[in-house]
């Protein structure tokens, strides 16, 4: 009986989203386990919802979240090429059509997610200009008819909404935040925990 | 040449501080190292500095703690005798008298801050009033006549305001919050890292 995918939840503006879409896939292949990528909005979960400030606005949390950024890198061999402090992209227009192409076109939603992490974070190019979300979406492969239907099908913006809903029921705030049959992870720092509860079986 | 202790900065109210007091040693020991344990208050760090909520108040982060604390008991074996999201006790007497014996019995102060962890969340006692504070600063080995010295003595209250003053300048907020040679590690999830870093001289 084939168990359900892992839930990973994460924010195209979140570098830790970033950090832990390079390792999510792995860890889960390792335990024989597919992921489930899925959309949320900082700026409903943490601000809205929690009622929080960003975490690099927040005094101390800020300056903790950038050596924490800078070290993580360090230890997996990345380079940022945006200033995690600098203020972020809209992440709506990457988000929508996220959340659309896992409707329309599940089977190229991932790839999509990945280049936009990797155009963002690791060229430093913003996407909230449809231009350039385009030619990030054919990187993906995504066929250009497609690219142009889920750019213009006002739909989009319902099919995140109800993500982000899904997220907040689900108990899942943060980027990145991981779901294993049930348990929350929080965090980059707790991917190791999840290798670790895939291993055991939980504890 | 000695290097100088990690810091480990706590509260008494916070389950993961207790956590994390029982493998900072260890950890600090095989590396050859020492740790000054140094308290703050979260209530001045998190709600006044940083202008948060507590933890358990915070819309889904109150649950996700609860999760994750009893996860982190399973893991390590421990059984917390206090509902975390419970109100706290006032955390005041306790870490007054702890900032005072750093100074006056510096010898006694990180037992008597074991003692008073094992009481609160191993036993689920509350430790705001004195009577019971009493005792448990025998059971660390405090001569009587210096806690009834410390629990009088009206300076404790600025020792104890200078360190967390201190702890807001060294930029550490939560609870465990480790600093290794100026390397800030926050939460309990990142023990193994500040492990890792010691062995590899950072990264």
């Amino acid at each position: 009986m084939s168990r359900p995918p892992i839930q990973f939840w994460f924010d195209f503006i979140s570098p830790f989203g970033w950090f832990a879409s390079l390792r999510i896939g792995d860890i889960a292949a390792r335990h024989g386990r597919t992921v489930e990528w899925r959309p949320l909005l900082l700026g409903v979960t943490v601000l809205k919802v929690m009622g929080l400030k960003p975490v690099m606005d927040t005094p101390l949390k800020g300056d903790y979240a950038a050596r924490q950024i800078a070290r993580y890198a360090r230890r997996h061999g990345l380079r940022l090429a945006r200033d995690p402090a600098a203020p972020p992209m809209n992440p709506l227009p990457c988000a929508r059509l996220f959340a659309w192409l896992r409707v329309h076109d599940a089977a190229h939603a991932q790839a999509f997610a990945c280049a936009v992490f990797d155009a963002y974070w690791a060229e430093g190019r913003a996407l909230d200009e449809p231009a350039t979300l385009r030619v990030v979406a054919l990187r993906a492969g995504l066929a250009p008819a497609l690219v142009e239907r889920g750019l213009a099908d006002p739909a989009a913006a319902g099919l995140l909404r109800a993500e982000v809903e899904a997220a907040v029921a689900a108990g899942a705030f943060g980027s990145p935040f991981v779901i294993v049959d049930g348990e929350p992870f929080f965090g980059v720092d707790t991917l190791d925990q999840v290798d670790e509860w895939l291993a055991r079986g939980g504890w």
